[in-house]
């Protein structure tokens, strides 16, 4: 058995008895068990709230990202910070993903764990146990594993710990830009990685260049970072840094992967780079900033013009409204425990009263006013037909803020059967 | 065995090995097995980033609370939302607590599968399955509950639900002010409730009324708001509505117990009326709103004024330097993954450089400016002796909003040992 495998002896792979929005449940289960329950949402047969996954959503989202990317002729390591839920990573893969990109050591192990054999760790590693963690994947054969390093100072302590276990480690330069996150800032900072790097090149391999275009805001400013890492990247490959070929180039996030696609693309270096795109929140999408992002890409990209559609948020929270204390609000029972309040508050989307035949649309002038811990403010008009008991369901803005509120989310097909669950580990 | 009950053999009781901030695990273990395993936060045996408890001053608070509720003769009913730990639900109870306060159903089911027995469900109870977890609880003659009502559609629907069960279910009213949360603005609203309960009052007690006046936020109209409670309650007695004697009036969020047990406490009720309040975020405190709160009780309530000292903040989050790319900016591997961010971002208060003796405070004028998904910009300054690798300690605003980031967080003695670890169960 490989180190750490998730059997259906671990408990990892369960689903417990006490996991909010869920049915009734009375042992631990399989996560593809939950689907053979016959539960439905409109039946209530959840105890809501519930985050529910739309299948053929999440599938025409899985799909679209990896046909957007393969136009580019590029490669995908989707961010799965995002959801961390193993079963989505196996489902990216199958479409045809290169990787899976996390943030963290531990975010690395559940990968790991669940069967992932690929990963790039858009972070910098550090730290005696996240070091160790990372050694001790490594002692698989089988799996590829890259971080980001910036400074002079990371490189000696990750070559002391892994010269020490007389391991190889790969690495890419991270670029930053002033005001940013992480990232070597000018040629000075640049140069003295690079030096350590060649101190150590028996114990680390200097594989790419990465960067985050996330931390600006507009197109001129990324379009210049993004040419800025082509440049470095054409320097080192030309003073022979790179212990890998072709060598890697890597960069997007949610919002600007079309830039970052064009740009790299059309650097011209043909089979000599592999280049990595790490969107993640393309699978369920949101109604905040990433909506807007993508109209912006729907409007411009040529690629994206061409798509049949583009993506389409695939992630409901559902609750139910507590009470009616005023004829201009309902109090629901969604909070900030439930749902992302950082970029935008969650938005009725749908309506629904139990005994109904399907959900209609949450009415035009609805809006969720405040999120409490565990409540939902929600502006109505007076005489609206709305009463304690129905089921709202909300889209949410920002989902990776939404996955780790929740341990279990439940797949619904388009007549809200339940047909599978998915696990997170956060 | 009773209804739920967790047990070694199953999957809840137990650590897995994909949880975060804690040390290697090569198989699922019990809570308490986890404080015999050796690890110690400065010898970097946890992986960063890590949510700790200060065992001391854990136990410190936990007596404080139930002191100073104690002195007022009423009962403590902590808000177990704020930590959803069990483990911590048991202490409170061991420290003198008459009962622990959920919000939502599935919150009071992982507290009845973990043992405790009497539940103040300070919410509305609205749903098909949310009513049925809690008809399931109430099969076990052991276990009380309450829930709140505030309309007669919701009374309505309770009694159906628990008539049809030939199930009792007890019930306080709860009370709201305009502007406010759920709860009955009006003599109309009221009158409407209680003869709906009137209608179902074989199946649903009426046992008391309810407040939360965290909803305002200025001393002179919570004092109005609780007094205005204190009205209700009376006439109710003197109409014989209440089913349970002596009656429930509850109340007290995090901020305002003081004021609270002061109005209820000199309301002359005498044995009719038990208190109960409901504080939550005390057992770790915080250094945001609840520090700001603290201060007010313990310059101006008599009985905090004789205590020996007051709440002190029990919770940090540890994390990595990870870079320092610019002269006044270091990142930190801790991120809105990790900790609140609703009221106030996380505060530096110890560093702590690996090899050295002990932790030292944070420089004063460290600060964090920005919280990404996993990241944190503190400011800094030219020269500070801060280096990538480098350990730092956060204090924490907003416990319940820290707290639903981790599924474990270990417990560290004065030395920084681990001794325990609790579970969360969000």
């Amino acid at each position: 058995m490989a180190y750490l495998e998730t059997t259906p002896e671990t408990a990892e792979s369960r689903i417990g008895r006490l996991n909010k929005g869920l049915g009734p449940l009375n042992s631990a289960l399989e996560p593809g068990q939950i689907g053979q329950l016959g539960w439905n949402l409109l039946r209530e047969d959840l105890s809501l709230p519930t985050a529910v996954l739309y299948q053929d959503r999440l599938i025409h989202n899985l799909k679209w990202m990896q046909e957007f990317i393969t136009a580019y002729g590029v490669r995908l390591a989707p961010h799965g910070k995002t959801t961390m839920a193993p079963r989505l990573f196996k489902m990216q893969l199958e479409t045809g993903a290169w990787g899976i990109t996390l943030a963290t050591a531990h975010q690395a192990l559940v990968a790991y764990a669940h069967g992932v054999r690929r990963v790039l760790m858009a972070n910098e590693l550090i730290g005696k146990e996240n070091m160790a963690m990372v050694s001790r994947m490594l002692r698989d054969p089988g799996f590829e594993y890259w971080c980001l390093v910036d400074s002079a100072e990371q490189v000696e302590q990750l070559g002391v710990c892994f010269s020490g276990q007389v391991q190889h480690l790969h690495v890419l330069i991270e670029l930053g830009v002033m005001g940013g996150r992480a990232g070597v800032r000018n040629d000075d900072q640049l140069r003295q990685v690079v030096a350590a790097l060649r101190r150590w090149r028996d114990t680390i391999s200097l594989d790419g260049v990465e960067l985050y275009e996330g931390v600006l805001d507009d197109e001129a400013s990324i379009r210049a970072f993004v040419r800025r890492s082509v440049g470095v990247a054409r320097m080192l490959a030309d003073e022979d840094q790179f212990q890998r070929t072709p060598f890697l180039l890597s960069g997007a996030g949610s919002a600007w992967y079309d830039l970052v696609a064009e740009e790299f693309s059309s650097a011209g270096f043909g089979v000599s780079v592999e280049i990595v795109l790490r969107p993640g929140c393309y699978l369920t999408h949101d109604v905040g900033s990433y909506r807007r992002a993508q109209q912006r890409i729907l409007e411009h990209n040529p690629i994206a013009k061409r798509m049949s559609s583009g993506l389409i948020p695939a992630l409901h929270v559902w609750a139910y409204v507590l009470s009616i204390p005023e004829d201009e609000k309902a109090i629901v029972g969604l909070g900030r425990r439930d749902a992302a309040f950082d970029s935008g508050l969650p938005a009725p989307a749908l309506r629904y009263r139990p005994g109904d035949a399907m959900p209609k649309p949450a009415l035009a002038h609805w809006e969720t006013t405040k999120l409490m811990d565990q409540h939902a403010f929600l502006k109505i008009a007076p005489g609206d037909n709305i009463r304690v008991g129905d089921m709202i369901g909300f889209d949410i803005c920002h989902p990776c803020l939404t996955f780790d509120k929740w341990r279990v989310l439940p797949i619904v097909d388009s007549r809200f059967d339940v047909v599978d669950a998915i696990q997170t580990f956060f």
